[in-house]
């Protein structure tokens, strides 16, 4: 796609796909340390003895990792990737040594009612695992501008 | 709290707070390079043609910082903090030299009906900056255990 994608650039329905990357031991326990300090995403032995079983990533890493492959392999929005929100749900761990591929799809798009230079899209961003397993749904709410009138 | 919190040692309207802990250009910038590689989130001459005006936190940067905050003030969860998902917003953004701080509350505790030894409890995560204002709302959904029966 080109380097600015406006609002009227997107339609319902249209796709994307960017991966797989891979999530290691170390970026895991990197990424905890800094930010989601719990044994479990630290230390493989403390993750036998909890609920994951084996070391898995912090939520946030995956969400991280999402944004990254977002970023890197989705529309060239002319304003960039900028959120508002979204929901996100993990229902399975990222674990390490997987494997994880985005398939995006946008499926609303809808014109702000009070700043006429904008539109608010809602994107269904899902990170599926090597196994094709679900690992993250997120539904985010992007800022994308509309296309300037031509002077 | 103790270390071991149970569903049972929880209750709706239970308060906690975090912090605050700084959001420095460095981290900023650190954190974009590996997950969100934005100019505007990495550079401060990029930031100010952006729509952000200055150098701006990635959104998931906000939410890996209030989840350091929820782990180290938040409540002793006996698994852990455990997240099955949640909704988020950012009104505003983080920026460069913010000082952000977690104010967290429960708002609903549901045994789960499916399996009997855990329940889900909805927790509202409000990060604020220096100046009181919102820069992230999430309420997160997170996997409690129920106290195990005495032997």
């Amino acid at each position: 796609m080109s380097d600015s994608v406006y609002l009227e650039d997107l339609a319902v329905g249209q796709t994307f796909s960017n991966g797989p990357v891979e999530l290691t031991a170390e970026a895991i326990k990197a990424f905890a340390t800094q930010f989601d300090p719990q044994p479990f995403h630290m230390d493989e032995k403390a993750a036998e003895a909890s609920f994951f079983k084996e070391l898995a990533a912090s939520g946030w890493h995956t969400a991280a990792l999402t944004m990254r492959l977002l970023v890197t392999g989705g529309p060239r929005l002319a304003w960039g990737h900028i959120g508002a929100g979204g929901e996100v749900r993990w229902p399975r761990p990222a674990y390490a040594g997987d494997w994880l591929t985005l398939h995006g799809e946008i499926i609303e798009i809808a014109p702000s009612r009070s700043k006429p230079d904008r539109g608010i899209v809602r994107v269904r961003l899902v990170t599926r695992n090597q196994r094709d397993e679900l690992v993250q749904e997120l539904v985010a709410r992007v800022l994308v501008p509309r296309r300037p009138a031509s002077p």
